[in-house]
């Protein structure tokens, strides 16, 4: 893995894996952000029956983590296709909307 | 925003935003699991009713625009903050994730 | 409320609503699918920040519980206009799958 | 299948279920509401990847059919055993939010 781990990168990297299986025609908005919910689904799916402090641990059973990090990994995987789509840039949306947060919420 | 636009950062940004409110003691993984699913389904809500021409015009509209960034911002957020609380590195998990990829589905 | 209260009256009394909305065309299998999923986490939602004590006593406060019902509303509305579509019959699938289970969960 | 098709009854055998499995503590209302979620985002899956028209032929394939009615199945059970826990009369909830609509998008 020597590539950069950033996230133009990684959108670059995504839109080349769909590109050369011809999956473009699928990745609509309407079926990425159905995707998205589809797989925050399955990574709640983990948690769904443990007790808050089992969930705390998931992380330490090997197997449990494993799919922790595979599920986490499709849940941005379809995120950053979606911003690919639409022509969002995910880190600057979030940033603008910690701003917000930040009147919205002020801190005591 | 002077601020550099990197995921770490954010997560930074987001785990201060947190405890300047006290909020830690909610954001376990299962909540915080479960607010990820909840602001998928907000950003799915945007599309569920559009044919695939309409889903695809979406940003062309200024107030849909805004609302498809600040749903894309909640999910982003949601996932960068359980990241943090389980010590999953999100672009790792994406990048092996691809790679994986790239073995199960074989270009053609 | 003189209407019966079951499940296929429900569904003529939402085929009727709809059809005089010229809804249909926006009745497809997918959006409904999709419409279904955005509710459920709507449904989630009240649920999300609270602990597992505090969600136990959600009823308990009436602008609470009218919204639990509201929401239970939305997805089982969602989920009989999908089975009408698809021509599913809902508690049949429902009885065929407890006895499924039934053999693949035997009792202790 | 002697047994009436009616939603009590069906909320009546999925309480037996449960409970000759002891799986009453594990269905809490966050539990039950997560539950839900995940298997409305498993049928939204079987259409995801679809077009319109595809997705309106589903039921002509067997298998899909069959796993169409086995998540139907699962939302349903999950819907319903939220209900019970919460005590809400689910059609009951359905009707009166049919009428509220009726006011809320009066018929042209």
């Amino acid at each position: 893995m020597s590539d950069e781990l950033t996230v133009p990168e990684l959108q670059r990297r995504l839109a080349e894996f769909a590109a050369a299986r011809n999956w473009q025609p699928f990745h609509t908005p309407k079926n990425l952000a159905s995707a998205l919910t589809v797989e925050a689904g399955e990574l709640l799916e983990v948690f769904q029956w443990l007790t808050p402090e089992q969930a705390g641990a998931v992380m330490a059973d090997p197997d449990t983590a494993h799919r922790v990090r595979d599920e986490v990994a499709d849940v941005l995987a379809y995120l950053l296709q979606l911003c690919t789509v639409l022509e969002v840039d995910p880190l600057r949306a979030l940033a603008e909307k910690i701003e917000r947060n930040e009147s919205r919420f002020p801190a005591p």
